[in-house]
């Protein structure tokens, strides 16, 4: 019992201290000995844990999307579109400094196309089992969504930056519909 | 007469020289001087015609989406979805290069601003004369493409990136109609 209780505490402690890590520094600066002074633990701890520092960053993305669980009632799109707007206008920063450095840095990139296949797609799947072009839907969902992300959040474009969050949300939500089909 | 054809080549011959050396090397470290070389003019010659290195920059931009005109018929979404699809496809690659410096070089971000300000804004505004939100809806179409842009085009993300051009092209259709509403 105590053994979990410490077990589930260093684990969080090194997630957060991962988290800003990600955040304040990017992906390539950061180590697994800063995240586990941060945290108290030793570095075998972390790699015990999480396995690697790419494990690990995958982690910390998923865990700034609290809320991505399939929708119980038939709302998927304006629950998709909320979780989403929700997320990036509170932050998103390890996520961020990720799509940051992508264009530039093939790396990048390749973590990101992990993310969306560990992460993004097959909750995709999940949500829409009888969908045999799931995987095709699900990447124009987001390339709506990443599209945002650069646009609004990133570069900060005119007039999406300034953009009212309703406007902007009743306008994935329909896109979002409209990539996934009448069963959204 | 002669004069005319004279400056008309010139001018040709800066902007083919401009668009290699963006192409190939960036904006930044791209100079009115090495383009003037290039095209066998003096670099004054460059200013005259095009004011600044920003100026020419557009200038270039502009030539790489030779059929961003109003199409005659009713079909703006489709029409508009082809041309994107047709200039990504084959190149693009001066704006490229913008959109992969932008989310880590201000200056960048900055003249993809003023590209929409001066080139995509005037141009859904002169299409959509009768609709008062055409900025925000032409902000939600360009958010819609330029995502496809990074997925796609810069970082290549999987399953977007080999989607059938087809599937694409039907796809951002439907989402441009959606953000423009039933007039596209």
């Amino acid at each position: 019992m105590a053994f979990t209780d410490r077990s589930a505490r260093a684990r969080a402690a090194i997630l957060a201290a991962a988290a800003r890590r990600f955040a304040a520094d990017g992906y390539e600066p950061t180590t697994v000995r800063a995240i586990a002074a941060d945290a108290g633990v030793d570095p075998s701890m972390v790699i015990r844990y999480f396995t690697s520092k790419a494990d690990l960053f995958y982690a910390v993305a998923a865990a700034e999307l609290p809320r991505l669980e399939v929708p119980t009632g038939s709302d998927f799109a304006a629950s998709y579109a909320r979780s989403f707007v929700d997320v990036w206008e509170n932050g998103g920063q390890a996520l961020a400094n990720l799509f940051r450095a992508a264009p530039t840095h093939p790396d990048a990139a390749q973590r990101l196309q992990d993310f969306l296949d560990r992460q993004l797609m097959p909750f995709f799947r999940a949500a829409f089992p009888d969908l045999p072009d799931i995987d095709q839907r699900a990447a124009l969902v987001l390339s709506q969504t990443i599209g945002v992300i650069y646009c609004r959040y990133l570069l900060k474009l005119e007039p999406l930056a300034s953009m009212s969050r309703e406007t902007l949300q009743a306008a994935i939500t329909g896109v979002i519909r409209r990539h996934l089909g009448e069963a959204a």
